[in-house]
């Protein structure tokens, strides 16, 4: 119930008629007498930056949850970057604290929570990250945080993927990352990064034949719960994690962020008024 | 219950903690399954500008309702002004339409309606508005709008009362109106549009000895129900409306300019979450 002492978060994007947020944190916040509203404002990208300055000097502003098409124009309006966004070169929370603007970016721990809660462990693993834009940089740079062994980064512009190898190196000089093809062969973990799967006649991004059935495959695309690629890993006998995975576990993070640690991902599917 | 589809009217103002809009509004769209929700957003002064010409770009802001500090700063940064705002300098609610930005005002429309509820017959009335301010203004527009006969104008700044009705004889040429004295006897209708009243030791605005019985007593001051002016014109068995129900009175006519004709105050109070 929205009042004047209500909190505000805003949910920054464009447009916004599929926005999912609201529908779960309210609920949530709702029931535990949390007086914070997740509110959708639909910014267009050429009003973005003005907006943003003025939108982190609301009084009653706590943060903002960032989404398309504002995630990396977000990164040079913080005052704080986690190393997540350093790496990833995107942004999708905001925390407003003391006027200072402190962003993070939970792609990547939403990933990596999801398979270490289906048993996947990181530590010392080998792992190939196809896909070296928003989404693959954060997955990689939350597999290099949880300790895997071995990084291979494979992209089409082999610059994104040495460049994003460069920043990994230097945050986590420990782990061994380096650029290489998507052959998939001797992996514990592969993840497709890219938007193969998004069309219907879109290519397996890997060849599955090469894949291990004790290799485990994490996908991004989640305009279909099996892709064409996880439905032949399964095929394989491969575990595996489904897009949407990715959005759920993140959830539990974003709330940490914002100052409510120790939530569960079930216990928000049980008040979201959505259902995936 | 607020989605990614739901429409945003902006309540701008600051402090926003004492904002009662939200706990009218919304019980009231949610009832009748409207997807439109009063959003509090805390402006300071200094952040206005910048931040109102971006928000009226929002993809799903419908609207906004202004309150202080920000009611005549809005005024300048209207494509469309309605007369009320026109005469009394200020705004406090704002509607996007086909990206033109029109602006309207309800203070004085609030007040007319509530003496008109109350039996007052404004057309052809004598009246005195003491005090010539953002409310007396707005007011006193209203009263000229609705056909007052003679409107008088009173002022602790005589400039303040003769610019005043300049502006209303320019837009109601037909009502004969002029700056006065403070002295109430003689009229239909006496209007405090002044602060007195609003500290303990005020001193009654008006002579209170030369109101006849049969004048409606008008106040705008909301501290207290009775207010020592209103408390005297009651003794000597005046009509006269408190100040709240300007506030109330204006309710359906913020709902109409904002697409929803035909509510009535009884109705917005009795689904309200709050009672006055």
């Amino acid at each position: 119930m929205l009042s004047g002492k209500s909190k505000i978060i805003a949910h920054l994007g464009y447009p916004t008629e599929s926005f999912k947020a609201p529908l779960i944190y309210n609920p949530w916040f709702d029931s535990k007498g949390i007086d914070l509203v997740v509110v959708p404002l639909g910014v267009k990208a050429e009003d973005y930056v003005p907006f943003f300055e003025r939108l982190v000097r609301l009084s009653n502003l706590h943060g903002a949850l960032i989404t398309m098409p504002h995630k990396v124009t977000t990164v040079a309006l913080l005052d704080e970057a986690s190393t997540a966004v350093k790496i990833g070169g995107s942004c999708n929370a905001v925390l407003v604290r003391d006027g200072r603007i402190i962003g993070d970016m939970f792609d990547g721990e939403g990933f990596t929570r999801g398979i270490e809660r289906k048993g996947f462990r990181i530590a010392g693993s080998r792992c190939l990250v196809l896909g070296c834009g928003g989404v693959g940089s954060a997955i990689a740079a939350s597999l290099a945080a949880k300790g895997a062994g071995t990084l291979v980064l494979a992209d089409t512009s082999a610059a994104l993927a040495r460049a994003l190898a460069a920043r990994i190196t230097e945050h986590y000089p420990k782990v061994e990352t380096r650029v290489g093809s998507a052959d998939p062969a001797g992996y514990d973990l592969v993840v497709n990064a890219t938007p193969l799967g998004m069309k219907a006649d879109d290519p397996i991004p890997f060849d599955v034949s090469r894949i291990a059935p004790s290799t485990f495959v994490g996908e991004v695309v989640m305009k279909q719960e099996f892709t064409p690629l996880l439905a032949a890993a399964r095929e394989r006998g491969c575990r595996f994690q489904i897009g949407t995975d990715m959005l759920f576990e993140q959830l539990p993070a974003y709330l940490e962020f914002f100052g409510y640690p120790g939530v569960t991902v079930d216990e928000l599917r049980a008040v979201a008024k959505i259902t995936y």
